[in-house]
């Protein structure tokens, strides 16, 4: 282990990460945003121009079965504990440049640390960029990173549909995954001792503080699920006042009342409802029925579910004051996830001391599942994220790359 | 005059009214519902039904440049007044049977009661079938009676395109109606000196009292718009409860504040929110945009002006409590209808004495502003329309044909 120094000489470069950022985003977006949708020909193009950046460090870029890209930079003990290092290139539609991106071209970043400085990493590295994080196409997010997990059997979506109503069975049959065989990608982690992961925030609580950086701890618990309230539909001109049975309107007192039991939580939990639909959903017809969705995140172990009850509570009282019924139907449910210690506590060291929970998921949190995970946060400027105005501070970006690589050094040497 | 008797050989049979109805029904419905969605192939096969029954009585159905069909049983003053009977035959998707039907097919029966008697009428009875009174399919209702009346310019919906993304021009065309010459059939009422119009009334009122008929005796003015609040999308996951700028929950509270607004009408006013649409409209974000339908209906002359006023105001504080912005498209809107005091008289002895006020639109509000016009009403069971369930006692169908079989006899004596 001689030569794993933490020299200046083999820091990450953050500018030529960013520049590498900058050129993605200048094949794979427009004045819309980014356009890596999940197994489209741009998404594709995303993968080929981060395979050019691993062939010019001597690394190819190896595809699994569940469609994730891996390149392994050899260490002095290979056949050790790995550290991997990576995010996701893929972006929702009309999405922003680095959320995802930043991850796996800061993850290049510290490849080209080492293969520049002429020295082996004391364990191998191995750089991941994970499918389909973002669930954008087929609904189901961390595809990727939770079939490697194990979390989640690729048969239980193959019969999903994109808008255009494709499978996902067949779309991704184009991309060469093949649904069944995706869960030996598995394999992959076994010789992973650690994962690290860059990430922007996507919120506005490092950009609101002036802060520049976080270490991350874990994600929030989430329930996420639709309330379906049954009421009459019924002529919008013929229907006196008190004669109405508005789901609609249940719906609508549900949203409000949803949003108040995220507000008890002090802080700690949100809550959003950002779809109602309404049948028939047109101007002369009082709603006959109405969905609501609705997503409650909450850092606790038991908080989800706290929450889950009183929303639950709220929307069986909105129908019950209209003479509706209201049914539940769950959508997706995750436990909080609590990062490793240790890792977190060098990520904090890293991060100059600050520490914060997510409130977005991540693939780390599916890593984090099987093996020792931590990650850092740079600041989102006015917590956009998922749009074109995405953006963090140049020199919040270099900050955050460099800590990277300092933190993928100490890690290196603990697994060493 | 000596053959404008009402002698009982010349009533009109009500069975044979609803035998066409339940033919109709047939021909035309699923086990959804009516699928007379006008200018479709179902629309069509309907009026070739009518065809069918007019031809029997040896009367051709003509196509107006507007698309309604007109049938003439000339009378013994062919060049003076006509008295026109009618409704339409077009439905919402998965309507009712009686909806439009009931009114165009008692008015074959009017025609048939003459034809079979043998006699003239003492002036010429015109039947008329509306094209298009629901709007169903490019959002405009009343579209035939309205363009005859004179109301709507057709040229304005020229680009109105449906949900398949067709435009009415395109899909009128291959019905054989030229936009552009569509105005020309206003001409079909220089001859018609009164309209009668019998329908379900598709409201509660006289289902709840027991009642089996009514004259109406206009129908509500209408303003009808939508508020469109704009506020940050954000994620759902990041964003902080006190950061949120939630358009979807400004469209909330604002639709049961409008709800407020007819309830405050002392059972005047009705207002619906039918509609509401948020966008991006995905379970992670917050909505930064919403869309509000509303439908507000009043029976007096400022009624609909003053609840407009209010629902404004409710708005404005709903998006100002989230700082959000709130602006107003309108959709349409049409001043209260009185039909004629004289006709409305008529039906009022033919109904039995009950009189009330239409929370619908009808063809008869359009004929109003050329011709005088009277309605009548038949319950709906539980006011239900707009469905599959629709319907009425076979007991109350017959008495409302029958009465507006007398009731066209006491007119074409009026006009004689």
């Amino acid at each position: 282990m001689s030569s794993s120094t933490t020299s200046h000489a083999r820091a990450v470069d953050s500018a030529r990460v960013i520049e590498d950022l900058r050129e993605l985003a200048r094949r794979t977006g427009d004045e819309a945003g980014a356009q890596r949708l999940c197994w489209s020909e741009t998404w594709r193009s995303a993968r080929e121009f981060l395979g050019d950046r691993t062939g010019e460090l001597g690394m190819e870029l190896e595809t699994d079965e569940a469609g994730n890209a891996w390149a392994y930079l050899e260490g002095e003990a290979p056949d050790e504990p790995a550290l991997a290092v990576g995010s996701h290139t893929d972006s929702v539609p009309d999405g922003g440049w680095l959320d995802g991106a930043l991850g796996v071209m800061a993850a290049v970043g510290v490849l080209r640390s080492w293969v520049e400085s002429g020295e082996k990493p004391p364990r191998t590295i191995a750089l991941v960029d994970f499918a389909d994080e973002e669930g954008a196409r087929f609904g189901r997010s961390l595809f990727g990173s939770s079939v490697v997990s194990g979390d989640l059997d690729p048969a239980d979506m193959a019969g999903s549909r994109d808008s255009e109503g494709r499978t996902a069975a067949a779309v991704l049959a184009e991309n060469g995954v093949e649904l069944e065989r995706a869960p030996e990608a598995s394999a992959r982690l076994e010789r992973v001792g650690a994962f690290l992961e860059i990430h922007i925030e996507q919120g506005p609580v490092l950009s609101d503080d002036g802060a520049s950086l976080a270490a991350v701890r874990g994600c929030v618990g989430i329930e996420r699920l639709r309330f379906v309230f049954t009421g009459q539909a019924s002529h919008a001109g013929t229907t006196p006042m008190d004669r109405r049975n508005d789901a609609g309107l249940a719906a609508a007192k549900a949203a409000l009342a949803i949003e108040r039991v995220a507000s008890a939580t002090g802080g700690k939990g949100v809550a959003t409802t950002g779809r109602i639909d309404l049948r028939p959903g047109i101007v002369t017809a009082v709603a006959g029925e109405a969905e609501l969705s609705v997503d409650l995140r909450h850092p606790d172990a038991d908080g989800p579910a706290r929450m889950l009850m009183d929303a639950r509570r709220a929307a069986e009282a909105a129908a019950d004051e209209r003479g509706c019924e209201v049914r539940e139907e769950p959508i997706w449910s995750i436990d909080p996830t609590h990062f490793d210690d240790a890792l977190v506590a060098r990520a904090s060291e890293a991060a100059g001391g600050r520490v914060m929970t997510s409130g977005a998921l991540h693939d780390a949190a599916e890593m984090a599942r099987r093996v020792p995970t931590a990650m850092l946060f740079v600041p989102s400027i006015g917590g956009i994220s998922h749009a074109a105005v995405e953006d963090t501070a140049e020199e919040d970006l270099a900050a955050g790359i460099e800590a990277f690589g300092r933190l993928a050094d100490a890690v290196l040497l603990d697994l060493g």
